[in-house]
């Protein structure tokens, strides 16, 4: 019986092509962000378990990959104990966290304002369904140690020219603040202890409608004019008209949503100033899910797509969760599997090939070390080549070159080896010609003046 | 109480430095590894449990970290458990299973030779000690598909070219074959049951010398002629002619051990007719840990350096226990932290600062978008540029610039700003002059001809 060569579910194999697109997106992401002064860091794949707790919310904690102890750690399996005295480590889940620790634990050597970028792997024990993966990466950029404006624009700025630069031309980056919600909260009058449930409800406004957030609204246990209330301040539509009234109302009764208010007029402000790639609009409804956020949350989305393709947030509190005195943070977090589904469909990704670009087929017996020695001469010349390993029909050796995507194969035959040459055939035109190795290799530069750089 | 800042015991954080280096090297093994038709893969963190367990023996089997079941999935706790019950996932152990099973499932589309290479992470549960991680970089070739020995010769000859490209001048090769360690045995009448400790002892050469082999050997239940036939056959030391002698030791006694030995012979004339860089040599102790090689086995070592930087080896039937039928490969896997460190020793690391070059301060309010507006400037003429965050002393500004390795610092104040110029300040030398913004960056630009290409 042999074993099942699937992939673990939520997970996915990447082949050749699927590994240069991803390349390539990188690449172009990695570059705008050094361009914005971030530089990169990377960390652990698996934490010591009480890094991530407490982190996410109670659905995050749930969907923490753990590592089970060592067999001389574990302890003997008795009722009594709980699944947490099975594991001390646990997979990343997010960049941000990790980010957090890495500030605290190096503070006095990072520059004062410790701009990095990082492009990692995370897991989430989600239940696998189309598009939604266990195993995915994300594209962060984070500003730490300052509480200026500036780290906002420019958390935004780069996030943004990051998709403009991958050919992206219509998306809508979306502001809110989560004083903002706080106050639209207080001035409704509900109570703290349903402020989270109550903006899960209302950050669903784009799947279930205003309908169906009032339904999910009045099983919190909501009276009909509070649902009214909180309709008309946060239900009623977006944009800068309607972040000037929330400010005017949050005057009077609510001194968090009135500076939550303030932050993101003085954010447009300085976003008219000195423009951003993609549209900007204040979103009221717009709640991010992680527990961390404590000013500015944002996130970009593309036309004709659910959901966003990135996101993030102000964090003030989470760097002093590892530090014990508080580092103001913000950061924004591109999903890079969403980008390169839309990439796909649309058609916009690059294609880069890295395979062989010459194989030296072998047509008699006697000639595989010179064939190496001139796969060799063709590799120091600039071009990607191998060796057809085993003698075959020299019909066979071609269809592999094809399969491979070989533009030229070089054969290598007694009558040629003993004459001093090789015989070079092109792969697209099917002409084949004789010449001395040197010759081939400078025909093959010629028709590939990009090789030899 | 703040939480512990450090990484998990075994693991590390890389800071900007790091990651520059690691890049650098990772870049110069893909490029030399794409020149001989090697293309990349990557497979997921972790794999189904069964994928990885019986692979690797019984001592690597302990050390595969495995992922605790979701809480919904994990049994009740009972004494009766077995530590495995709690787990179905594992974190990767190498690249090479992870390798086998993709082939095996993607048989049908892949080419006939499929020739892949990838640089990922794997993790163990050693003991954490001095150089030596539970998470840890490899970068992998494998040739896959062929028993020809094109496919050994091939993943040697990229494998020493990467480290000649690195820098490494002086390294040795050294050649072995699983089947002349087994008729090495065979000829000394060792039950097969003892091969496996057997070859472990004769492995340990290198460490503990000829008298700690022995002991071992004897604490095996070794006797004392089997160890003297033993020490003569495989302890007598390597080289060219010892193979030759071998090889006709075995021509009577162990067919086993003389196909080993012939095809190691034919290897050498391959590589006597298409040398690789550096020096190969025949190793009869060398023996490798892992169960499943089957054939020629290698390993490089460094001159002044105990253990490898990397080492591989044919396995003919792993790809079959996914396949059901053998598919014949061959790898070699290069060691990243070890190169690392000794480049690093050596002072062979390449520097590649990705911070900003420019840093804008600003000398007075009101100013900040004027600034932002002047850094897009700065970036779109292809320089690397950031806005200083916060209004303080110009002094505290410099200071920050110089901390970040910037190049230089366009100073943004209320004087300048009225004039439409400004001031532009060179780190190095101390010099400041006062231009039009575009002067400004056409004055950095001339200073620094890579930058805008």
């Amino acid at each position: 019986m042999s074993v099942s060569t699937k992939p673990a579910s939520g997970t996915r194999d990447f082949l050749p092509a699927a590994v240069a697109a991803r390349r390539a997106v990188v690449g172009v992401v990695q570059r705008v962000y050094e361009s914005y002064g971030f530089v990169p860091i990377e960390t652990p794949a698996f934490e010591r378990l009480e890094v991530l707790t407490s982190k996410y919310g109670d659905e995050g904690d749930q969907l923490i990959f753990r590592i089970l102890k060592r067999r001389d750690a574990l302890p003997a399996l008795t009722p009594e104990l709980r699944p947490d005295d099975l594991t001390d480590l646990a997979l990343r889940y997010d960049l941000t966290v990790p980010l957090a620790r890495v500030v605290a634990a190096n503070f006095a050597s990072l520059p004062k304002f410790f701009k990095r970028y990082q492009v990692q792997t995370v897991w989430r024990a989600d239940r696998p369904q189309r598009g939604r993966f266990r195993e995915f990466y994300q594209c962060d950029v984070d500003y730490t140690g300052t509480t200026s404006l500036i780290a906002e624009h420019t958390v935004i700025a780069a996030a943004s020219e990051a998709l403009a630069s991958l050919g992206f031309s219509a998306f809508e980056i979306r502001l809110n603040d989560r004083r903002v919600l706080t106050g639209a909260l207080e001035l409704c009058g509900i109570s703290p202890a349903l402020h989270g449930a109550t903006l899960t409800a209302v950050d669903k406004l784009d799947k279930v409608g205003i309908s169906g957030v009032r339904d999910e609204l009045a099983a919190l246990g909501l009276g009909e004019s509070t649902i009214d209330a909180l309709a008309a301040t946060l239900l009623g539509g977006g944009g800068r008209a309607r972040l000037d009234e929330l400010a005017a109302r949050f005057a009077d009764g609510s001194p968090t949503g009135a500076a939550g208010a303030k932050t993101l007029q003085d954010l447009f402000a300085m976003i008219d100033a000195a423009p951003v790639s993609g549209s900007v609009e204040f979103d009221p409804t717009l709640a991010r899910g992680l527990s961390y956020y404590t000013g500015p949350i944002f996130e970009i989305r593309v036309p004709d797509l659910a959901g966003s393709i990135g996101g993030g947030g102000r964090y003030d509190g989470l760097i002093g969760m590892f530090r014990g005195s508080p580092v103001p943070a913000v950061g924004f977090s591109l999903g890079l599997e969403r980008i390169l589904v839309i990439m796909e469909e649309r058609g916009m990704l690059p294609s880069e090939p890295t395979a062989a670009e010459v194989v030296v087929a072998v047509a008699d017996e006697g000639l595989q070390s010179l064939a190496l020695r001139h796969a060799a001469a063709v590799r120091a010349a600039g071009l990607r080549a191998e060796v057809y390993p085993e003698l075959t029909k020299l019909g066979k050796q071609l269809s592999y070159a094809e399969s491979v995507g070989a533009q030229w194969v070089i054969i290598v035959g007694k009558r040629e080896a003993d004459a001093g040459v090789v015989a070079l055939k092109n792969m697209a035109t099917g002409d084949q010609s004789v010449y001395p190795l040197g010759d081939a290799v400078a025909a093959m530069l010629a028709a590939h003046p990009t090789a030899a750089t």
